[in-house]
């Protein structure tokens, strides 16, 4: 019998992985989320049961995908006390999509294994429309053995294992996204400035993007941003403030190894600066709005 | 009969134009080059002759491309008086492919105009291999009429025009290659500091220079440079000093419009360092040696 799926976090990702899995065969026998209705909603949609504790969510699924929004609940879903996804957990396996602090997956995966279960990390690099279609970038840490038991399964979420990915042990899947994100910002953030100044010396900005997309200035961001910043379309796919934290969490890993990264910096003291002007709610585009002359974070 | 072609400059980037030109049926009739002896051998290579004077030059040729070094030569070569590429110009084209200040081009245009001669910039983002087989990113500046006249001519230097781009009037061709160089910049400096980030976590570099090409911080510096900054191969294709050159022209083009470019001057300044600490020489990848833990330019 193929392995039963249950879910903690139905949110648009997590609800989208699980009709994902459902497509290919799995079962999704149960569903959590801390907004009890959606839980219901979705259960109701890929026949599961919507539970209404957690220790239910391990006691009916073999493989348990965790997808919640920080931090603080993501210790809690794992909590050594009261209702907890490890009660009763021996023979399970929970892989915990969120991003969150290095350091938690390897706390997870200690109290995962007096339990007798299984922990792996999985640390998402792409969005909603990936998680439906089973093409996410999926980054993994933790165990290589638990890793490789879980490939065909994860494969079904990542291209058929083509964009799945073994980084390291526990943490370091996270570690390895605050590096990409803080490259993409500051690639994003130097677009910017070229883009901007095109436009303060009159270049046909068209133009100007596509050389960028041909030459050594060839980067994702110009084919994801330029026409956005160009436009000044900034409705949000991937937050300023969420640039500005995950630079954030790139640049204190580096000042606790005592490194000096200057770009990374600059970079993230302009998310900061269009956070601060109230513009942290637009994708990360809008730093364009900081650059191009004329606009309204634009200053001398 | 096919148009006639002359060279003013056959280092490597002229000579190798003017094979390809060869190659694809047109006469090179006129060669010159500062350094006579390399005007000699060139124009016995190619069949052409070799010019003392300038004049001669345009005596022999339709159209003339000029690919000299810098500001003061390409000066030189148009000078109103004495041996001059000027001297009975009448019904000739000049195609400039130096990289020189943006408002030189313009001179010269105005210059042969006088003349009754007629001028093009023609923007170079690419190397000699590119130029040996007609593969050159090649970006135009000046009047469109003439340029949609050397459209045929030009394309044989540009994968058949597929990398051929009109930008605009003379010396905004200059300007787009200092904005792509800027970028490019940004995107390697960013990039190292990603990796130099990446070897003090201890990450596995090869994967983690996998992720960056796959991902949003994906860019054709990561293709390029990255597995040269892990190595410390910095072999010279575009040394630092020149990139420190480029940004610092686009940061003046920048300054001159009142922008506030935070990202390409914390970019420069990298550049400036390396260059400092005697590394000026390196390719544009040893600004990894400013980051990697251990390097000889890493400081806290």
């Amino acid at each position: 019998m193929k392995t039963t799926i249950g879910f903690v976090g139905v949110g648009r990702m997590g609800a989208n992985m699980a009709r994902r899995l459902r497509d290919r065969g799995y079962a999704i026998t149960a569903v959590y989320d801390a907004l009890h209705p959606t839980a219901l909603a979705v259960a109701a949609e890929l026949g599961a049961h919507p539970c209404r504790e957690l220790g239910e969510v391990t006691a009916r699924a073999d493989v348990i995908f965790t997808v919640v929004s920080d931090d603080a609940a993501q210790r809690a879903v794992f909590a050594a006390s009261g209702d907890s996804l490890l009660t009763n957990a021996s023979g399970r396996i929970f892989v915990n999509c969120a991003t969150i602090s290095p350091a938690i997956h390897t706390e997870i995966e200690t109290a995962a294994a007096k339990a007798g279960a299984g922990s792996l990390e999985a640390c998402m690099a792409s969005s909603v429309p990936q998680a439906r279609n089973g093409t996410l970038y999926l980054m993994c840490g933790g165990r290589l053995p638990l890793f490789n038991q879980l490939k065909p399964l994860l494969g079904e979420l990542s291209n058929g294992g083509q964009t799945l990915r073994y980084i390291g042990p526990a943490g370091t899947a996270g570690q390895v996204k605050a590096l990409v994100n803080m490259v993409m910002n500051i690639n994003t953030a130097g677009l910017a400035e070229g883009l901007g100044l095109g436009a303060a010396l009159g270049l046909h900005l068209p133009t100007l993007m596509d050389v960028f997309g041909q030459t050594g200035a060839a980067s994702r961001v110009v084919t994801t941003d330029a026409e956005d910043m160009i436009n000044q379309e900034h409705t949000c796919y991937f937050s300023a403030a969420h640039a500005a934290k995950d630079s954030g969490i790139a640049l204190q890993l580096g000042r606790e190894r005592g490194l000096h990264l200057p770009i990374a910096a600059a970079t993230k003291a302009q998310y900061d600066r269009l956070v601060g002007l109230g513009l942290g709610n637009l994708d990360k585009s809008g730093i364009a709005e900081l650059t191009f002359p004329g606009r309204s974070g634009s200053r001398k």
